[in-house]
């Protein structure tokens, strides 16, 4: 007979107290192993209760390890770490797991411990460093709707592994998009990945060995340079100038080494914010072409064009198949469904598909479909304009608060959509890492410039991205900005 | 004014008929490019269809590339394929991405092109070829109702990029589970994956280099063959015995050339079955603590314990902390969600989360929470305890059919748990790949065995499985693969 006392009325429920009282009788010894509880049936008639609440507990005390796991005894008595009393001392980490590791992977973990903490706690902090879409924006109902419609319709489907490829539908979606920036590729030239950092993986893995030549600008993605360490390339950086990366120190970084690849940004560079001229990409591929150099195009920001003209992306300009054109859903739509894709000529998807295949089976389906089901609506759409609509205000709010408030010497970009720009300090006497804590005093946090670049520079320089504020907040945030450089530049702060 | 015959009887939705309408005269030159297309609202009217129905139309007519993408000029008409017309040629595949990639690209595009074909398309066929959980015991609607109750409770914080580690309370549930089966791990000491196959990957990536030397079992799991290629390791095969892999050879092996891991399936060995014994665990373990040797235990099946006494993981004696742990929901849940773990020491979980952050960024935060939910309502082990239902009685009646048909001179295993079983036969005058033609003839389908092995094998064998069978099926499959077998022992197919 198990004695339990209980109370109806207390704010625990009755499992709960269920639970702690057994657990309560085996720790002081009252049960001791190997003690039977009562059937289920048997101990809520005695208890007074719902079957249901002794057969929850009895899960939970089996889930704790309380209950033996072994068919035929779930309802005798262990002691939680009985297992390791009988023989086994408790967990001593006695394995160096750092010395068993090759070094990339040590490196790799550093890169990881030193990645920026995400700033948080202070509500006043003007917060120039997320560039993860305001979340007001999402359109999380619609998006919900979706979820659950394809549930309703496509259960079934969605239960197995999914095309590897990429649910049909929405390759197919990916397409029609792809043809409103120009770009003709069918939904077989289209791979759906986790994301677009898988997809930018996916291709180092496909195209890469270690040890070659990796062209990529300077600055760049941050999440790019880990990236590139783990795959033991060797990045050769070329420097972004006011119209995008330099041309001829292009052709002189390729003339020492033939790369296996070239990772260009075209459209709103991250962390730049600069957009290539059609001229300067025409040229871009034609010298790609000529070397026989696949050019990786990431168009992460691609449909966020919200000022002046559009320019093309250079996948739309490719005859010969050599443009290999990245995009993801993420920084439109809901970073947490990890949909991004691959567009590129048949031949080489081919060979990206088998990479993807062998390391992953296959993609995350009921997003997948949930997406192609957004878009198939015409909802995507008419979230991508609200999103123009308000970025537009915004980044307008940006250009005018930086113009107004930086001091002179201090250079910023323009760009004609997108979330990020950057900003340039002159020579000053103190070092990039203590800028952005002045900043961060001043009520403003912001990315250094370090992480974009693979090797150091000079002169401070660090990103601002307006994602994730509304207009009175970058406002703010510029004012703050203007004062801060100001007692910079005045060496207010100098060691 | 643009003229167009709509009928409201029709089938086609009204805004398909506008669609259509606008793409003729489009296509045969009523309408060049450059004109201006009426504003929705006036050819709503002019029509008498609702706005809704020309503002559809319209945007499909954007995807399709009959209207301009530029902002401002939404509503101009262009031809399809117009920018190939103004200078550039059409698609041509003058690259030959072949030559581009590194050979273990092209090699694995060659492995993704012999993976076997599911069979489909004849109602008859008994498939032991699929490891596919039967749909029919798929708890759909209580996942749906996860889903949907994620989306409703935690919708906003699904939006962004997740815990990269994954999310928190299906990382405490895990940790629950694995207490279930006597391994004490942390949340702490998890990482969630895109199922098992990206964390035998993850676990490649981070212990291995390029021609490292990897212990596996022969046969075993047959998609981490392409995976070992494609990290360019070593691969160093182990025979499996009756009782699991041979530990003579493993000690031959090691001591010639210190592996860099020995990856091993210890519960329902895909694709034998075999199961191991406590003193063969002790014994494997303490060989590969003697020699520092990670061992990766790969407990993919290890929930579908269905007969007798079970025997605890590896990972459950693990005093060391050299043993990774990975485990996966595809098998008993949803394949289709994409969620598996790694369970390790802590200091190995972080150089993991290493390579895993800087290739993925995170994982698929809705499907993780949905899954969370669904083990924190205890739906999980209501849904498990039915599968051991169905699947205990599925094995016994293979096991009885086997027996009752199957040919003297064939061997084959009998697991206690799991979807599968081996078939050896003796040494016979046809290979491996006319066997299974063979059995396909005669309405069953089997995996050869040869894509389990790295190295070929002399004599044939081949997997069964139960997945995706109901008994009846499963009886008079092993009724045809009796016939088949005699046909083949006695040589009446021999060439």
């Amino acid at each position: 007979m198990l004695l339990l006392n209980l109370d109806p009325a207390s704010s625990n429920p009755l499992y709960e107290q269920v639970l702690r009282g057994v657990m309560r009788l085996v720790d002081d010894g009252t049960l001791p192993p190997g003690t039977h509880l009562p059937a289920t049936r048997k101990l809520a008639a005695s208890l007074g209760v719902n079957r249901t609440t002794v057969f929850r507990a009895y899960q939970e005390l089996w889930a704790r390890g309380y209950l033996e796991s072994r068919p035929g005894s779930y309802s005798t008595v262990r002691r939680p770490g009985q297992l390791h009393a009988e023989g086994c001392a408790p967990h001593q980490e006695q394995v160096r797991w750092d010395e068993l590791v090759p070094p990339r992977s040590r490196e790799l973990r550093a890169a990881l411990r030193a990645l920026p903490v995400r700033p948080g706690g202070d509500e006043d902090l003007v917060d120039f460093s997320s560039l993860m879409a305001d979340r007001d924006l999402c359109p999380a109902d619609d998006l919900r709707r979706a979820v659950k419609g394809v549930l309703v319709s496509r259960g079934k489907d969605l239960l197995g592994y999914g095309d590897p490829q990429g649910y049909l539908p929405l390759r197919e979606a990916i397409a029609r998009r792809l043809r409103t920036h120009g770009v003709t590729a069918s939904a077989d030239e289209i791979l759906v990945t986790g994301g677009s950092q898988q997809a930018i993986d996916l291709v180092l893995r496909t195209l890469t060995r270690p040890g070659d030549r990796v062209v990529v600008e300077a600055p760049t993605y941050s999440m790019a340079h880990p990236l590139l360490r783990l795959h033991e390339v060797e990045v050769a950086e070329v420097g972004m100038r006011h119209d995008g990366l330099d041309l001829d120190t292009l052709t002189a970084v390729c003339a020492q080494r033939q790369p296996a690849l070239v990772y260009t940004i075209p459209t709103f560079q991250n962390p730049t914010g600069i957009t290539t001229s059609q001229a300067h990409r025409e040229r871009l591929l034609a010298f790609c072409q000529e070397r026989r150099i696949p050019l990786v195009e990431d168009g992460f920001d691609e449909e966020l064009k919200y000022f002046g003209k559009a320019v093309l992306p250079i996948k739309s300009m490719d005859r010969d198949g050599l443009v290999i054109y990245l995009g993801t859903f993420s920084k439109v739509v809901f970073s947490g469904l990890r949909v991004g894709w691959v567009a590129a000529p048949k031949a080489c998807i081919e060979h990206l598909l088998a990479t993807y295949r062998f390391s992953n089976l296959s993609g995350n389906t009921l997003g997948q479909a949930a997406l192609a089901r957004f878009l198939r609506e015409g909802l995507y759409e008419v979230h991508l304009r609200r999103l123009h609509r308000a970025y537009r205000g915004r980044m307008q709010a940006m250009l005018k608060g930086l113009a107004a408030h930086l001091p002179q010497g201090v250079e910023w970009t323009r760009p004609a959509g997108g979330y990020t720009l950057w900003v340039q300090l002159p020579e000053v006497a103190i070092d990039e890492a203590e800028v952005v804590s002045i900043l961060r005093r001043h009520g403003v946090a912001v990315v250094g410039g370090r992480g974009f670049y693979a090797s150091p520079r000079p002169n401070p320089a660090f990103r601002l991205s307006i994602a994730n504020l509304k207009e009175p907040q970058i406002v703010e945030g510029c004012r703050r900005l203007g004062r801060a450089l100001a007692s910079v530049l005045e060496g207010r702060h100098a060691a």
